[in-house]
C-alpha cells in the first residue's frame, strides 16, 4: 500500500492545479462486489490510478471475502459507520438506499463521494458529470459528485457533440439495454435462464420479474401514474436535461431490457434548430473525447454491444437524416456503449481524475 | 385428400358472397420447409381451413423428405415449372428471387397467388393487404397478392385503428427484431451460438453477418446509399405507407436485429392531426380485431416477444403521451407480434380466407 493524502480536505475544493497535494488517495469502493464495484477496480488499475490504499466494503453478506487488485487480495469489509476514517474518496455502487445513508457519513468523515445510485442526480448542490460533457460543473461540488444514470451517460456522450454545433430542439429514444444495467445478478439469470432454454428445462426468474432467454421487456422500474413513463425512462430524460443544460428540453423515450450481457444501445432521433447533414455529424462526433464513429454503410457495420463491451468509448453509427422529419432537421443515430464502463465504473473514474488534476 | 375446386379461376374475382363454389382448394406451399413453410401449415390446419390438397414445394435440396400435415405425412417435391398443374392456390415463401420466377407460372396455370416475398408488394397492379386494415383492396387483384414485411403487418395492426380515429401526420419507430425474420437457419444460429457462448467454445457465424449470442445490429439489409437507411427500413416504411393509404406520411425507422427467436417489437412514436388521449387510444385498439391491448401499469406488463410467440393476436402497451411532443399531439406506443403469425403465415392465410369468402 502507498502514500495516502497528505490534506484529504484539498479534493473539496481541487482546481485541477498542477500543484495539489494529492499523490495517492485512499480510496472506498462501497459495492465492491457488485458488477460495477468489479468493473471500478478495473478501471483504476487499467488506467494507472495512484491508488494509496483500498478500502472494499460490502454488505455483511459478502463480508470477509476477497477480491483481487494488482497482484493483491483485498478483504471485503461490512459497510458501518465507521468504514471511512481515513478514507479519501468513497465509490458509491450500492444503490440509492446506502448511498442516501451512508454518503453523508463518508463526506463527515472527511472523504469526497463520487455516487453511482440515483440518490442526489437532481440535487442543485450536487454536480451531475460527464466529464467530456459538462465537466466544468464539479469546481460547483460540495462533497458529493453523482454519476449519472447509464443511459444519461451514453447518450449525452453522443449528444452533445452535436448540441454544441447545432443546438438540439428536441429527442426520441428507444433503448436496447442490457442485463448489466440490473447488476451481476441479473447477468447471471440472464445466462442461466438461457441454458435452461436451450436445454428444455424449466427456469424460474428470480432477479427480473419477467422471462429473460430469448425474450425482451419493458425496463422493470416503477411506472408513473400520471405519464406512464417508468423511473428509468423519467431519470435518463431528467439527467439528459441536465447534463447538457437544456432544461426544457422534450425526450420522449422508451426503455427496453433486452437479452445482452453488459452494452447498453440507443436508437435516436435528434432534432435540431437547424439542418444538420449527416456528413456534418459525423465530423463533430469523430472529433469528439470519447466517442468512435462506426458507420461503415458499405460493410454494414454499425454499433453493436459485442463491440462497444469491455471499450472505453462510445460507439455511434447510421447516422443519417431520419425520414421521419421532412425538413431535414432531424438525423437519426445508434448508439452502443459498455453499461458498466461509460454507463458506470470508467465515467466515475474519470470524474475522480478530473477532481484530482490528472 | 378432400374435394378440390369445382372452379378455381372463380377464386381470381371472389367477392366474398355465399354461393361462391370454392369447397376446398388444392393448396401448393412454396418454400414449405422454411420457417414460413411449416407455420403455413399449422395456421391451415389450427384453423380448420378446408384444405382440399397439399402439394408441399422446395428446393431439390429439401425434395423427398417429408413433413406432417394433420395426421398424414406429405412429401416434399422439387420446385419446378410444372408443380402448379390442378393447384387452386399456391402460398409463395421462398424469397423474391422464386417469387418473381414462378409466381408467374403459377397464375398461368391457374393458381391464385398469396406471395410473402417482397417481389411484388410495390406493384399497383398486386394488392398489398392486411385483411384488418386493408381488406377492401383484395378486391382488385390479378391472380396475385402480396403479403406485407413482417414490420409493415405488425405496424399497421396497431396504427390502423389509430388512423382512422385521428391521421396520422408522422411515425418514428424503432424496431427489436428476432431471428424469425431471417429463417429458420438464423434461429438455429441463434441457438447454437448463444450455446457455444455459453459453453465458452467459439462459433463461427454462417447465416448472419455478425455474432448474435447476446449481441444485437442493425438489420443486414443492403443499405441505399443515398439515404443510408437499410432495405428493411425502406420496405416497411413504404409498405406501411401502401397498406394505410397514406402516400406521404413521413416515417422514420432503424430496425435492429435481436437475440429473440420469434417475436418482432417495436417501439413507435405517433404523431396525429389531433391531440389522442392514451385513454382513447386504448378504447381504440382495445376494439380493433386481431389486436390485444396489454398496459397493466400497476403490475408492469406490457408485450413481450415471449407473450406474442405462437400467438396470433398483436399486442400493444405502453399506450402514453410522448413527452417528446409537447403540443400533446404524439402518442408512444410498444408493440409485440409474431414475426411468423400476423408478421407472414397468419395474414398469408387470412387473405386467403379473404379472398374464399369464408
Amino acid at each position: 500500500m502507498l502514500n495516502t493524502l497528505s490534506n484529504p480536505n484539498s479534493l473539496r475544493h481541487d482546481d485541477g492545479s498542477a500543484d495539489t497535494p494529492v499523490i495517492a488517495p485512499m480510496i472506498a469502493i462501497v459495492g465492491a462486489t457488485g458488477a460495477v464495484g468489479v468493473e471500478l477496480m478495473r478501471c483504476l488499475e487499467k488506467r494507472g490510478f495512484p491508488v494509496g490504499a483500498l478500502r472494499l466494503l460490502a454488505s455483511a453478506r459478502s463480508a470477509g471475502s476477497t477480491l483481487p487488485y494488482g497482484a493483491d487480495q483485498v478483504q471485503v469489509d461490512e459497510l458501518r459507520d465507521d468504514s471511512f476514517a481515513g478514507v479519501d474518496v468513497a465509490l458509491f455502487s450500492a444503490g440509492a438506499t446506502i448511498s442516501r445513508r451512508y454518503a453523508p457519513i463518508a463526506v463527515a468523515a472527511g472523504a469526497m463521494v463520487v455516487d453511482n445510485s440515483s440518490a442526489f442526480r437532481m440535487q442543485a448542490d450536487v454536480p451531475l458529470v460527464v466529464p467530456e460533457v459538462n465537466g466544468a460543473t464539479l469546481a460547483g461540488h460540495n462533497g458529493i459528485v453523482a454519476n449519472p444514470n447509464c443511459v444519461a451517460a451514453i447518450m449525452t456522450m453522443a449528444l452533445a457533440p452535436l448540441h454544441r454545433a447545432a443546438p438540439i430542439r428536441r429527442v426520441f429514444a428507444a433503448t436496447y439495454q442490457s442485463a448489466s444495467g440490473a447488476g451481476a445478478a441479473a447477468m447471471e439469470e440472464l445466462r442461466q435462464a438461457t441454458a435452461a432454454h436451450l436445454e428444455d428445462r424449466p427456469f424460474e426468474a428470480k432477479v427480473l420479474p419477467h422471462p429473460y432467454a430469448f425474450n425482451l421487456f419493458s425496463h422493470n422500474a416503477d411506472i408513473d401514474g400520471e405519464s406512464g413513463y417508468n423511473g428509468e425512462e423519467l431519470k435518463a430524460a431528467a439527467e439528459t436535461r441536465r447534463i447538457l443544460d437544456t432544461p426544457d428540453l422534450p425526450i420522449g423515450i422508451t426503455c427496453v431490457r433486452v437479452p445482452v450481457l453488459r452494452a447498453h444501445s440507443i436508437a435516436l432521433s435528434v432534432e435540431f434548430g437547424r439542418p444538420v447533414s449527416p456528413d456534418e455529424a459525423r465530423d463533430l462526433l469523430a472529433a469528439a473525447p470519447g466517442v468512435r464513429v462506426v458507420d461503415d454503410r458499405a460493410a454494414n457495420h454499425f454499433p453493436m454491444p459485442s463491440e462497444a463491451s469491455g471499450v472505453d468509448d462510445v460507439l455511434v453509427g447510421r447516422i443519417r437524416t431520419d425520414l421521419g422529419d421532412p425538413s431535414g432537421h432531424t438525423l437519426a443515430l445508434f448508439v452502443s456503449g459498455d453499461q458498466l464502463l461509460k454507463g458506470a465504473a470508467l465515467n466515475a473514474v474519470q470524474i475522480l481524475e478530473r477532481l484530482l488534476g490528472r
